[in-house]
C-alpha cells in the first residue's frame, strides 16, 4: 500500500514537472485563453457542477457538518458565475512573467537583466470551499506554474468534476492537460508522499485551519508558504478622533469577525479619556461583542468590559464576536504587547500624533501596518493585487496577500558577445 | 547537558531578537557608522588579529589540514586590509531599507505602500575562511538584520576575536552589541538547538560543503536558503564563432575550477564541425583538463576525449580540471540534458542563431542563463550587487547571488483618515 501511494505521488509530481517545462515558455495569450476557457466551461457545464456538488452537500448533511460548513461547500448558479468572473479578472491582469526587475549593461558591453519567471510546480492543499479550486488554477496559469490541487474530501465530488473540466479547458487552449492536476484520491498518505517530492515540486501552499498548516509544515521537504493566524491589534491613543476611532474599531471587529484580518485585541492608551473609551466600547457592546479586559479596563468601564481576560486571551484568535481589551501606558508598551502577542498579520494605530504614527508604522514588524484605517483592508483585492492564492504570515519570499506575481521567481539573463572573465 | 545547550541557544536567540527590534528602526547613517567602525577596528587591531589567527593556523597544521585549507584560514595584513575595504564598500552601498517597492493611492484616498524592511534575525553558519565573518556582519547591518554567526571550529580563535571586535564597534556606534553575536562555543548540539528557535530566528543561511548544507536543512525548523552545487553547462552550436567559443569554454572551465560557477559539462551540438570541436577541446587539453566523453565525442575526437564518461559523470560537480563532454542532437536534446542533470545554477549557449539563443534563454530553468558569455560571470560582484552573503540555488525568496537587498522582506504601510471597509 505504501509503495502504491509513493508511486501515485511520483506520477502526479513527474507529470506536473513535465507540464511545467512547456508552460514556462507558453506565451501570455495562450495562458489567458486557457483561463478564459475554464470560465466558459464553468458556465456551460453549470448544471452538471451543481449536480456533483449536490452529492457533496448530501454527504455533508449526513455526516453532521454544521450548516455554516455546508453553506461554504455549496455551489449554486450565482457562485459559479462568480467563479467565472474571478477567472476573467485573472485573465485580464498584467502578465507577471517576463517583467524586468533590474537591468544594466556593463562597461564591457555585457548585458544583464533580472527577469520574472515561474516557480515551476506548486502543490496547493486546501479545505472545503470548491471555488478555491478554480481561483488557484487560474492564478497558477497566469504565473506559468503547473499546479497540483488537493482539496478537502468534503468537496471531492465537486472538485473531481472541476478538475476534469479545468484540464479539458487547458488542453483545449493548447497546453498540456497536466498543467492543472486535481488529486482524485482522498488518502492522506498520498499527501505525505507528495510533500516529499522536492525534486519535482517547488512550493507548497496549505490553506485552511491551523492544524492542517502545522501538519503540512512538519511533513514537507519542500518550502512551504503558510499562514497561521491573524491576531490583529488596534491601538487607540488619547489624540485619536473618537468618532473615527469608534467606526474603525467597530468595522475591524464586526464587519466579518470570522476572517484573519478581523480585530482580536484592542489596546487603549491610558491617555484616552473615559468618555472616549466608553464611546468605542459601547459601539462594540451594542454590536454584540463580548469584551474581555485586563484589570484596568474593567475598572474604567465596568459596565462594558465585563469579562476578565486570562493570559491566554492575548494569544487567541477568536474569529467571533469576542475582543480582548487592555489599557497600555504609552506607545512603547503597545509595541511591546504587539511584539509579544501579535502574529505579524495586521496592526493599526488610531491617533492624530504624527510622530507616534510614524514610529508605530516603522516599529511594528507585521505584514500590514496601518494608521487610522480598518484592519479589514489587509487583503489582496483591497490592495489591488487581484485574486489572491493566500496570505503569508511568513517573511521569506512573500509576505501578506499573495497574488500571481508572488508565484514567480526570477533569473538572471546575461547576453555577451564572447565575454570572458579576467 | 542537553538542557544547557538549549538554554544557551535560547539566550543567543532572544538577545538577537531583542537587538533586532531596535536595529530595525536604526537610521542608515548609524548602521553605516557601525560598519565603518568595524573596518577601522580591523586595521587598528590587525596585529592582535594575526596573533589570534596564528593559534588557528598552528592547530590546523598540527591536525594535518591540507596546505590549501591552511591557506584559506590565514589572515595577514593584506587580507585584513581587504576585509576592511569590503566593509567600506558595503557602507557606501545604497541603503536597501525603506525602498518603496509599490505605491498607490486608492480612489477613496487610502494610501498604500509596499516598503522594504529587514527580515529580523539571520543565523549564518559557515566554514573555514574567517573573512566571511566581517562580510556577513556588514551585510546584516546594512540590511538592518541582527545576525548570529557560527563559523567553523578551525577558525575559532580568529572568529572569537573578530566577534568581540565587531560587537565593540557596533556598540561604539550606538547600536546594541547583540546586533552581531558570534557563537563562541564549538559544540554541534548548540547549532541544532539554534536551528529549532523559529520563534526568534527568521532565516538560516548555511555556507560551505554540501554535507554541512544538507545537515542544516534536515535539522532546521527555520526557513533555509541554500546552495547545493553548481553543475554548469555550456552548449556549443555549429553556428558559434569558434574563436569566441574556445575562449569562453576555456575561461568557464579553467579560470578558477574550484568554484560553483565553473563549467562541469560541455554539450557539443552534432552540427559543430570536427575542426571546430577540435579547437575547443584542444585548448582544454592544453590547459590540463581531463575530458570524459560519451561514445560519440570519443569517436569524433579520440585523441582529446580520452576517458569514457559514466552515468555518474553527468551529475558530478568536479570542482577540478575535469570536464564531461557529450554530443547532442540539437537544442532540445541539450535542454533535456540540462533539465535532467543540471543543478539550476548557470548555463550558457554559444551560438550565432538568434532564435535558438532566445529559446535557450527562455527554456533553461537556472538562476543564470547566458549567451556567448563565460559561466564565471555568475557572481554578485560581477552582477553589481556588491558583496554577497551567498548564492542561492533555491527558487523561493532569493535566487542566484544574494546581496544586502535579498536580506530584506517587505511590509504594507497603509495610511487612512478614518477609512473603514464597506
Amino acid at each position: 500500500m505504501e509503495t502504491t501511494h509513493s508511486q501515485i505521488a511520483e506520477q502526479y509530481a513527474k507529470r506536473a514537472r513535465h507540464a511545467a517545462r512547456s508552460l514556462r515558455v507558453a506565451p501570455a495569450p495562450v495562458r489567458e485563453k486557457a483561463i478564459l476557457a475554464i470560465a466558459e466551461a464553468l458556465e456551460t457545464r453549470s448544471a452538471e457542477i451543481e449536480l456533483a456538488n449536490a452529492s457533496d452537500l448530501e454527504a455533508a448533511v449526513q455526516s453532521g457538518l454544521s450548516s455554516a460548513m455546508v453553506d461554504r461547500l455549496r455551489l449554486d448558479g450565482k457562485r459559479i458565475a462568480s467563479m467565472a468572473k474571478g477567472l476573467r479578472d485573472i485573465a485580464s491582469q498584467t502578465d507577471p512573467l517576463g517583467r524586468v526587475l533590474e537591468e544594466h549593461t556593463r562597461a564591457d558591453g555585457l548585458r544583464l537583466a533580472k527577469v520574472a519567471v515561474p516557480l515551476g510546480v506548486v502543490f496547493f492543499i486546501y479545505e472545503s470551499r470548491p471555488n478555491v479550486t478554480t481561483d488557484a488554477a487560474g492564478l497558477c496559469l497566469r504565473s506559468g506554474n503547473a499546479i497540483i490541487l488537493r482539496g478537502g474530501k468534503e468537496a471531492i465530488h465537486s472538485n473531481r468534476l472541476l478538475g476534469s473540466l479545468i484540464s479539458d479547458a487547458v488542453e483545449g487552449a493548447g497546453l498540456a492537460r497536466e498543467c492543472v492536476q486535481l488529486v482524485a484520491e482522498t488518502d492522506r498518505a498520498l499527501v505525505t508522499e507528495l510533500l516529499h517530492r522536492s525534486t519535482e515540486i517547488d512550493l507548497v501552499i496549505p490553506r485552511g485551519g491551523e492544524g492542517l498548516i502545522r501538519a503540512v509544515t512538519a511533513e514537507s521537504r519542500i518550502p512551504v508558504i503558510k499562514h497561521y493566524k491573524g491576531i490583529c491589534h488596534a491601538y487607540v491613543q488619547g489624540s485619536a478622533d473618537i468618532e473615527r476611532a469608534t467606526a474603525i474599531v467597530h468595522n475591524s471587529k464586526t464587519q466579518r469577525p470570522g476572517v484573519c484580518n478581523a480585530l482580536e485585541t484592542l489596546l487603549l492608551d491610558r491617555s484616552l479619556s473615559i468618555e472616549g473609551g466608553r464611546k468605542i466600547l459601547q459601539a462594540l457592546q451594542t454590536a454584540g461583542v463580548e469584551l474581555r479586559g485586563d484589570r484596568e479596563s474593567r475598572e474604567r468601564w465596568p459596565d462594558l468590559v465585563t469579562v476578565e481576560a486570562t493570559d491566554e486571551d492575548w494569544d487567541t484568535e477568536y474569529l467571533e464576536l469576542i475582543l480582548s481589551v487592555r489599557v497600555v501606558d504609552g506607545l512603547d508598551q503597545a509595541l511591546d504587547h504587539i511584539a509579544d502577542h501579535g502574529s505579524g498579520h495586521t496592526e493599526t494605530i488610531l491617533s492624530s500624533d504624527q510622530a507616534d504614527i510614524e514610529r508605530f508604522l516603522a516599529s511594528c514588524d507585521s505584514s500590514s501596518v496601518m494608521a487610522n484605517a480598518s484592519t479589514r483592508f489587509a487583503d489582496g483585492g483591497e490592495y489591488g493585487l487581484g485574486a489572491e492564492i493566500g496570505i503569508s504570515t511568513d517573511k521569506l519570499h512573500a509576505r501578506g496577500p499573495m497574488g500571481a506575481a508572488d508565484l514567480c521567481t526570477y533569473k538572471w539573463v546575461v547576453r555577451g558577445t564572447g565575454h570572458v572573465r579576467s
